[in-house]
């Protein structure tokens, strides 16, 4: 195992029935229990290391059930349904017999076909151009990333002045850097503030309860980024009743999109 | 029961087990099977008719795990947690005891917060002022809703000449009207033909692997749109090693989003 802090957070032992054990870390800690991010890539690790896996992930849901409590958690994860070259998984975590996450997967062998881009990387300037935050960071799990704000960082102040645009713009890569790879990528798909508060300059109490991740990348796309940083670009689609959504893309220097992803977060208020 | 086609097709029994039977409707046939919207809201319907239901849908993810055959099935709904106002879902569908699909969904009771738009609905012309297509539809599906595409519809030719956008906007409803709710919203949700047919102007064998919905409406945007048309947009954003994303927005003719839904399509070739 790596020493990389993402290495050991995702860690997973395997159990005599099946399951995984792992536990939460400290190092992704956010205000109060873990980076949603982490729990996500810890879900779906459990399919990443499990024996009769085939194929690598092309989409993947995971539904935010109730808090994670700093400490252990058990992973079962199950092949719904094993095709020729693809695979259906049913993945769900539980803390004290209590089910706190839900998720399903999709794998599959890729091969070569026609390839096409539409949604291209936007017109930034490049990592080196774009200054590092000037405020350390409030919580744990901001410092295990670097994060180059392009465009809609957090307030400036927060003074309730409402916004009408909820775009932000970032180069990420993990910190220190590491080669990308599916669990990584995973994490980073959540890596957005909330969009409630970039349009509302409040910090309103907010909760991602469910996020779907499809992966644009294989491991060839994986090898070129290598530590290479990611353009994130996040925006919401509406805010109603407590719920709003989030559309994000992630490309790497090469202008390749390797993740599209989508959540839809609580907010109160 | 009402005697229109889709809630025919959508209709379940409950068994004693507390497991749901349902059949395939040939008024919703693709060209091999059902079509996928409809297998969709028949497994959201399993959580819609559930006993221990508690709020309306927010968030919904299917996954299509293998070819559904026209027949009979079995829908199992499982609460995996239940908090104060919000539960998560569980859901497979089984035809000779065999996956054919899974999904999770996220049900809440919504109560009034801020709200804003933030994709708001493109600038088209009305539906009355948009005709209807020529040619009459080759699947039976189709006939089951009535479609006004103001931009993308079907290529004039398969003459694999390749566009580089694969946007498409349409007005549809029901075809006979019916109000709108949440499992018809689900099944529009999937109205769009393959981006990839827009950008090659080639047939080239695809298939729905995992659709995402996120309901904006709640009941009260739900009878404000009735039997009203909704305008629905999708685009691609990459297609790759035998898989395309889409993106894609539903709005109600008085402006509101309703639905934003993202989905993931295996391709040939």
């Amino acid at each position: 195992m790596s020493d990389h802090a993402f290495d050991r957070a995702i860690a997973l032992s395997a159990q005599p029935d099946g399951s995984f054990l792992g536990r939460t870390s400290p190092d992704y800690g956010n205000m109060v229990g873990p980076y949603g991010g982490i729990t996500a890539a810890q879900a779906l690790n459990a399919v990443l290391l499990h024996p009769e896996r085939q194929g690598e992930p092309v989409a993947y849901t995971v539904n935010y059930a109730a808090p994670v409590a700093d400490g252990a958690f058990t992973l079962h994860a199950r092949p719904a349904r094993t095709n020729r070259s693809t695979q259906h998984w049913v993945i769900e975590m539980l803390q004290d017999s209590q089910t706190v996450l839900t998720a399903t997967a999709f794998t599959a062998l890729r091969r070569e076909t026609w390839s096409a881009a539409e949604h291209t990387l936007p017109d930034v300037p490049a990592p080196a151009d774009v200054a590092l935050p000037k405020d350390g960071p409030r919580v744990e799990w901001v410092r295990r990333y670097e994060m180059r704000f392009v465009q809609g960082g957090l307030p400036a102040a927060w003074d309730e002045r409402e916004e009408t645009l909820s775009r932000t713009q970032l180069w990420v890569r993990d910190n220190p850097p590491r080669p990308l790879d599916f669990a990584s990528l995973t994490a980073l798909s959540d890596v957005f503030f909330p969009r409630i508060w970039r349009r509302r300059a409040s910090r309103v109490p907010v909760g991602t309860v469910s996020m779907t991740v499809y992966f644009h990348a294989d491991a060839a796309h994986l090898a070129a980024t290598g530590t290479g940083y990611l353009l994130a670009q996040a925006q919401a689609q509406a805010f109603r009743k407590g719920y709003f959504d989030q559309t994000a893309q992630l490309w790497n220097e090469a202008g390749e999109l390797v993740v599209a992803t989508h959540q839809v977060v609580y907010y109160k208020g």
